[in-house]
């Protein structure tokens, strides 16, 4: 079973809800190319023919909200007036979304915070999306915003002491040593080969799969992904920690977070392995050109403890978790600076995928 | 929008999940019915030929669990069951479940206990039944256990002192007068008219529709409902706290439970005024037959706490809610009493339709 971190739930100051704008910044990078595949590559009209004209949906990995409402509502206005543009029928398309995550996601602030004018029926299907988590042939579309860069799992050479894995001193691949970064890119490839099997049994032929996920495009040396410095800037402040007394370096040394930014190289060797796609678009797009010229390191270190905060809790306990952010909140000049030489132009992976 | 008053979520003494075996028992007496009528009345193989050989459940007001759990798992199991024996291909039955109940149930614990053995994609479906859930023709099997009794509010009248159907210094209509009682039958027929008509959109032609709810026989008098010994002890109890100075008179006027027993007439005058169902089965069965002689009368208090505590609280605040249930223990002699002169043989209503 594929483990499980999740956002954090709730509403309050360090919650996923209130700490996502910059994942719903890239998700309308994305929407773009979004509005333009649906137009362009989905028979919505031949595909609901079997349906009763219902069209559904499923946003995989959508934590708790808000980002996920925006994606669904967009995609559903695409589609719809698709639906029109190809002539639709009297008898109006009905829209079912199924908003999935791990059982351990915050599915109670999620259904709570439902838009109320919403013209879908909600479902939440709780689960790993790597693994099914549908009947076969029953969605139309699906969607992934900002999941699949979540591994299953760490790969298990990292904690293995005898192994040129052993990734020592060290919470992430992107500054680390080749056998650590061919590891995760091994766990990569096995984890998105599942997911697509899983997908291409759920989706129905000529339905589609949209993609966003931390990216690097080919030929970008790992040390220049923008979230690494972050990882590393938090790896460091566990380090300081360490010479505080406050935790052991043992602890440190075991833990890996399970996240991976692939490039558009890796993914379609993947997708052409399972063959049960076809490529209608891949690019690696830039979101924070939308943010405005500068980063706010403050409010991303937030966005990086709405995200990671469960995952370093589970490993370190919960009481040194003000200390580690507090910590790595000091360093803003440092992370600012590192900022300045990572690879600049585009870190987010957009891929849409036609069921064949 | 219907109110919503979920039963007590988590896993605590006072929980739902703890405190709900009688309807478990119901629901097992319930069971041979709805084996049988499946059985005999569902052709699954035409059912599923449009949909990729895959069945689709719903459970309306499946609450916390566990006892949807274990509906859920019979159905499928019968369901399979008359797959193969119609002579199913080589390609099994895949089932998806959707559990639903109004947005503010716990589905974050309903998600945390599904069953993993359990062989069928889970769901959860936030809102009221009294209004769509799900799109057109999406569902094969539709089962509701014991929350059709809920109505979507209390009648309007019982709140008006100038109203004949005031229903002053009572908490419900077992007792009330006639005009009470009306108020109450009325609202019953408006809620279910939308209850069906939302499902006949829902169901394909030819799937079911299992509704086990409260009930009584034609010709029993109200005053025999045997849980209105139960309503009437907690509104002594009420009036007890108001003499005590702890509550308002007023409150307790203006505090009515919107639950109503039905009998098969009055279910079957709704079912033939929508006119898309067909009356497969109906029954008015006995729950405590497999509850052995006695009734356990303050374990079946736990069980009102578990099912009513919200609703109280949210009239009458949460300060009051432990002494209120402490004096309905203490009239346990009295309660079982008056449970002697209530209607004995059956206050359970089980209906099987097939949709037209």
């Amino acid at each position: 079973m594929a483990e499980s971190f999740p956002m954090n739930g709730g509403d309050g100051t360090y919650s996923y809800a209130k700490n996502s704008h910059y994942q719903r910044e890239a998700t309308n990078v994305a929407k773009e190319m979004i509005n333009e595949v649906i137009a362009e590559k989905l028979d919505v009209q031949s595909l609901i023919a079997s349906s009763s004209n219902s069209f559904c949906i499923a946003d995989l990995g959508c934590s708790v909200g808000p980002n996920t409402f925006f994606a669904m509502q967009n995609i559903l206005e695409v589609v719809d007036k698709k639906y029109v543009t190809q002539g639709a029928t009297s008898e109006s398309l009905e829209f079912q979304v199924f908003f999935s995550d791990h059982a351990s996601n915050d599915f109670n602030t999620l259904f709570a915070s439902l838009p109320p004018s919403r013209k879908y029926f909600a479902a939440g299907v709780p689960g790993s999306f790597y693994g099914r988590l549908f009947p076969r042939s029953s969605l139309h579309l699906v969607h992934s915003s900002h999941a699949l860069q979540w591994l299953s799992k760490v790969p298990e050479e990292l904690l293995d002491k005898t192994s040129p894995a052993w990734n020592k001193g060290k919470i992430n691949y992107t500054s680390s040593s080749d056998e650590v970064a061919n590891a995760y890119a091994a766990q990569f490839q096995k984890d998105m080969k599942i997911f697509l099997n899983a997908r291409a049994e759920e989706i129905v032929v000529g339905g589609m799969l949209v993609l966003i996920m931390a990216g690097l495009p080919d030929g970008i040396h790992r040390s220049k992904f923008p979230l690494g410095v972050f990882y590393d800037s938090l790896c460091s402040s566990l380090m300081d920690m360490v010479d505080a007394g406050l935790i052991n370096e043992s602890q440190v040394d075991s833990f890996n977070l399970p996240v991976y930014a692939a490039t558009p190289k890796e993914i379609t060797e993947v997708i052409k392995d399972i063959g049960c796609f076809s490529i209608e678009r891949m690019e690696v797009a830039d979101p924070r050109s939308k943010l405005g010229s500068s980063v706010n390191v403050p409010s991303l270190i937030m966005h990086f403890r709405a995200g990671l905060e469960d995952i370093f809790t589970k490993h370190f306990g919960c009481e040194v978790i003000d200390e580690l952010f507090e910590r790595t909140f000091l360093k803003e000049a440092e992370i600012s600076s590192a900022l300045e030489s990572s690879y600049k132009k585009g870190n987010q992976l957009i891929v849409a995928l036609k069921r064949e």
